[in-house]
């Protein structure tokens, strides 16, 4: 025989308990964005090179999967074209590419039917993407997003009903959550503070690491950076803050005072929490001054949810950013998004043992199959469990008795019917339960009862 | 402003409501297959080149999308390598593509799974495809398939299945459908009895256009072909037989009488239609002698599908094939499949204006906000709603009447719930039905009630 076919490394075939456990991740997380009157949008797996590339720099260029130009591709390359740089070159045979994340297709897709749409646009859309990433367990090359923002609009009712988002999703998971808050203006505050506005980015890279490397790592590292040792001073105190959030939030209005940004962050974080104590999360949310999260986009509040349960870094993240849409053209219109990461849920949920026994719509009834005449009986009652959902089969050989009920026990349908010649003659079913064993003799009626109640 | 942004050629964005019209059409294709007892599986978008090429051909190989390698693509080709022709230099570069339809990456699931998976298995996948066609009305270069297919079994009761399948699908979406029905078999049979067995292919792909070209047009292209007028004549009044489908039969079976395989193929075709009487379809099968159906690895019954309302081709179509496996190196496993084509059931939908008016899952209820009083005491009524699966909106922004108003009309949001100072204080809401202008004065689970009602 042949060598045994394979995927892509990376990537990865769903089988049928895969797609009913992340099917139900996707619905719950579907269904929550819709109750709070989210819309959903799709669009194409490839985007042209020109609007992926160059978005978030160099580093995010080369997680871009190109597609080869169909057709001739190099019929009009110079020689010398042809021996430039794999890099050079590649964006002389590709136009396309696979989206990397769902971000910027839908900053495109608000560019180009801004005409079309009703602003403040809430949209949802789970889709996959694709990175060429070095593949590792729990990384993959092609993951799926579900993204959900709202945009053309700033108020902070967005970010609330974002949070009351996670906390309704992760709450009709079954998952115990941390959701970590802090806003951008707060760390353009310190930075402006401590004297080094221009800084800023390298001072929240820094903090980001600081649960990791500790407060004085992040110090070493600032320094290296080139910044001041006044600065560090002035730094220190604000990474060694203890207390509950609010108490934080108090300290850190004393220190930022002179900032008017900063001011504004705070001032924004406050607004958000007054939101939240009208209606409280199920979860714990927490402000956390040392959460600055990677992308350069964010410009406001930023968050990032964690489990509570499992060690696996952030399942749910995302922010507030005031330009997103600038990168096609369009300036100035404000927006807010969080990204859930079904691949960790999954991870999670599994390692918990927190998924549903049963799907809901698995096979609930398996006919044996005795031979023609039976089948024929069959048939019809088939039909009518189904009208009533019931999903049922009929298994398709007349095959052994064994086989056919090892097929019933490998896929866990849970009660398998029996029709033999006598059960034609009196128009009745032998139902058989098969975790229990127990059996009964049952019209189409009362076998429709019997399994509504058993679904 | 810079350039408008835009997408591939051939691809599409998808816009709420289109994605609602779509998802109309894939929830109800995904709830019949389920309660027939088929399980979901999904495949990576990319798969390996070398499962991809050479399976139906050079003309599917040109329709593959090669994606490039990652990195540095051309460091290991020679000077020699990197002056081939674009089709060889292609394969050096990319050792992945993305698939052009869900059947290949099946059958290599079921050869890298087989002993993981308990057959018979009854599976669905819907999922996109990509295929680097000529763009046109109607044609795209990313579409989804919605297939489903039982392999492991070679009863007839698995064709009669996908028969009810197609039925019951088409009778929830509301369509009116007619479905042919042959068997390769049969035209086997057919090239045999006229004495060219080997010109099968040749005859199938003639008979195929009958219907365009009409019996004349179809002798003389086999004439071309090199089929001898004595064949010619033998074949020339199979392509005019009348009658209704059984008689057809009827009188097939007296010519086909000296073959073997099509004797099989006409007892194959009875076999199924009496499983059909024993619980008729709603919609037209007819047996159809001119139905060939392009694809090669097809052996026996093939079916396809059209709309009795709208000319636009087939809209659904299958068959059964004995060795698709074969090709990853898994020989003698019998597999039957249709596959649901969402993008034209969808044009043929919008046709006929078919598609339901509101989607379920659709805002309900749209708050208009009057600042933040008032939104702090709408937030817990809101979570209430939402609660009881109602979807509802607060508008995010103090904004004039006239336009949340306008958000309201836009997004045919039908209630809009107006609390102002005097209801905080009686603790109501003044909902307005947007239709007929009339108001009420309601209570938090008054309201639940109205709406529940109204969904």
């Amino acid at each position: 025989m042949a060598d045994k076919p394979s995927i892509p490394k990376g990537t990865r075939d769903f089988s049928p308990l895969e797609m009913t456990r992340r099917n139900h991740i996707f619905d719950t997380i579907r269904r929550i964005f819709q109750v709070h009157g989210f819309l959903p949008i799709e669009t194409p797996a490839m985007e042209k090179l020109s609007s992926l590339m160059g978005k978030y720099g160099d580093e995010w260029d080369k997680l871009l999967f190109k597609v080869l130009n169909s057709g001739d591709f190099k019929a009009k390359l110079s020689t010398e074209e042809l021996n430039q740089t794999s890099g050079k070159l590649g964006t002389k045979i590709s136009e396309k590419g696979l989206r990397y994340d769902l971000t910027v297709p839908f900053a495109r897709f608000v560019v180009q039917h801004r005409n079309e749409i009703t602003f403040p646009f809430k949209r949802y859309q789970i889709q996959p993407v694709w990175r060429a990433d070095r593949p590792q367990r729990g990384r993959y090359r092609e993951f799926y997003q579900c993204d959900v923002d709202v945009i053309g609009s700033d108020s902070l009712l967005n970010e609330f009903e974002l949070i009351q988002i996670i906390d309704e999703v992760f709450e009709a998971l079954g998952l115990k959550v941390q959701i970590l808050l802090n806003n951008r203006k707060v760390l353009a505050g310190i930075a402006e503070m401590i004297g080094s506005p221009d800084q800023m980015t390298a001072i929240t890279v820094a903090i980001d690491k600081l649960e990791k490397i500790g407060h004085e790592g992040v110090l070493s590292e600032l320094k290296q950076k080139g910044l001041s040792k006044d600065s560090c001073d002035k730094l220190e105190p604000l990474l060694q803050l203890e207390g509950p959030g609010l108490e934080k939030l108090e300290k850190l209005g004393g220190i930022l005072e002179g900032s008017e940004i900063g001011m504004k962050g705070l001032a924004e974080l406050r607004h958000l929490l007054e939101y939240v104590e009208t209606d409280p999360v199920t979860c714990t949310l927490e402000f956390d001054l040392t959460l600055a999260r990677g992308l350069n986009y964010y410009t406001g509040s930023i968050l990032e949810v964690k489990s509570a349960e499992v060690a696996i870094g952030s399942i749910c993240g995302g922010g507030r950013y005031d330009d997103l849409t600038g990168i096609f053209g369009l300036e100035g219109v404000s927006g807010v998004g969080i990204s859930f990461g079904a691949d960790r849920i999954y991870d999670v949920m599994l390692q918990l043992d927190r998924f549903p026994k049963r799907a809901a719509l698995d096979t609930t009834l398996l006919f044996v199959n005795f031979g023609e005449a039976e089948v024929k009986h069959i048939i019809p009652i088939l039909g009518h469990l189904r009208k009533y959902g019931i999903a049922s089969e009929l298994y398709p050989e007349q095959a052994k008795m064994k086989k056919q009920m090892a097929y019933a026990d490998k896929r866990e349908i849970p009660f398998v019917a029996l029709v033999g010649e006598q059960e034609v003659k009196d128009g009745v079913v032998t139902l058989k339960e098969m975790e229990t064993g127990k059996q009964e003799r049952l019209g189409p009626e009362e076998l429709v009862q019997r399994l509504s109640s058993a679904k």
